[in-house]
């Protein structure tokens, strides 16, 4: 089943808030976002797909940058509308669509990019083959997740968080890292599923289906950005996320 | 410095011991070897150079799978001479010289392997480099190490090891993964330097190098190795090991 979880409204209001309010201090703003970009290629006259764009503030981003045409897509209507008021300029579209479906756009791309996205996908395999083959040739995908090490964590009432501080000093926790598969979690009172896939089950099957790695990123903030929020220190002991780039 | 821990005799001794004695019920038996094994490509016909081979059991075995020649080479002469013991028949050599002098033995392979020896390597940049050229091309390399989630952990005393149980479940626990370096740690009562590098350093290191990434293995036991040693039932939760091959 596609998850949507964002057309709930009490979690659409819940999740709305926390990306407003923790403008410019979130981990997005400041780890997840900036380097997801120094990780996309010279997008100039590309085509590029967003495959669960929110709000599409990198659709508007990548037009901005260059880009030929941006077409943003998210299962939930309310991302849909929220991107189509905030951030829909010339050259960019937004569609309500799951990226399970991408196969049906019936066009391809130069570029697929996707933010913090695909742990909510439960197969993996096959949205790999269909991002793989909806690519022009020569075409790169750029994505972002949760780190294996956050996803892999299965919370119980003694151990409910995957960091722990001993003598003031940061660790992370996990467990059932080489254990596949749904992760329960609650936000905003809802129980959000995720997938948890290790390093061998991404990078393998990436290559299966005909990519090749090109760069990896286990994200830090800035010394600018550790000065907005110190809090996120904490990336150099347990990264939040991974960001990959491969070609086609 | 080029690190040469096993020639000192206490902890040749000591590591010796765990070796002989843990035979077919330790972590190399039951995990390291048989997942490496099962990464290493047909070898028929073909020159395999092995970095830090220790004892040579890698390099009998694949002279018995078919390989024309195995060059073993280990930077302690103790391992060396074991190795002549052990492991030396036709088409196998061995030769005491650091993995870090492999430029000057003025000839290429079909193959590079090393099992759990590159986390004990200062320079990986030049390493993986060295390796590249003396590759034939599509020439593979294939390498076990400590898993990043492990080298990462730096013991305190109220940390000391980096896997805490909680109400009878196992967790790994760790720290510092972006903060790459050193790593000291106490083996037979001696100081032995390890160096950490995360997951992105690893492969962007390779994919600099030119090689193309071509699978991941984060290994479990199998079934069979679970009730030799069900203590390792925790490779499910936190692998010690990561295996890699590539090709140029």
């Amino acid at each position: 089943m596609k998850q949507n979880i964002y057309d709930d409204s009490d979690f659409a209001k819940g999740y709305d808030n926390i990306r407003k309010e923790g403008k410019g201090t979130n981990a997005n703003d400041l780890i997840e976002i900036p380097n997801f970009r120094k990780m996309v290629p010279d997008v100039k006259g590309k085509t590029i797909l967003d495959l669960g764009c929110g709000y599409g503030e990198n659709d508007k981003y990548y037009k901005e940058k260059g880009a030929e045409y941006v077409l943003g897509i998210d299962i939930s209507k309310h991302m849909i509308d929220e991107a189509n008021k905030e951030n829909k300029v010339d050259g960019v579209e937004f569609e309500v669509l799951p990226m399970e479906d991408i196969s049906t756009l019936g066009k391809t791309f130069d570029m697929v990019i996707s933010s913090l996205a695909f742990h909510y996908i439960k197969d993996f395999d096959k949205l790999v083959k269909d991002i793989y083959d909806i690519l022009n040739d020569g075409g790169y995908l750029v994505f972002s997740q949760e780190h294996p090490n956050i996803t892999s964590f299965k919370p119980t009432e003694n151990m409910p968080k995957g960091h722990i501080e001993v003598d003031g000093k940061y660790y992370g926790v996990f467990s059932d890292y080489n254990r596949l598969g749904t992760r329960e979690m609650n936000w905003f009172d809802k129980k959000v599923l995720k997938y948890h896939r290790n390093f061998e089950y991404i990078i393998n099957t990436l290559v299966k289906a005909g990519f090749t790695i090109e760069e990896v990123n286990e994200p830090v903030p800035s010394e600018e950005g550790i000065k907005i929020n110190p809090k996120y220190n904490n990336q150099f002991d347990r990264p939040y996320f991974l960001i990959i780039r491969v070609r086609k």
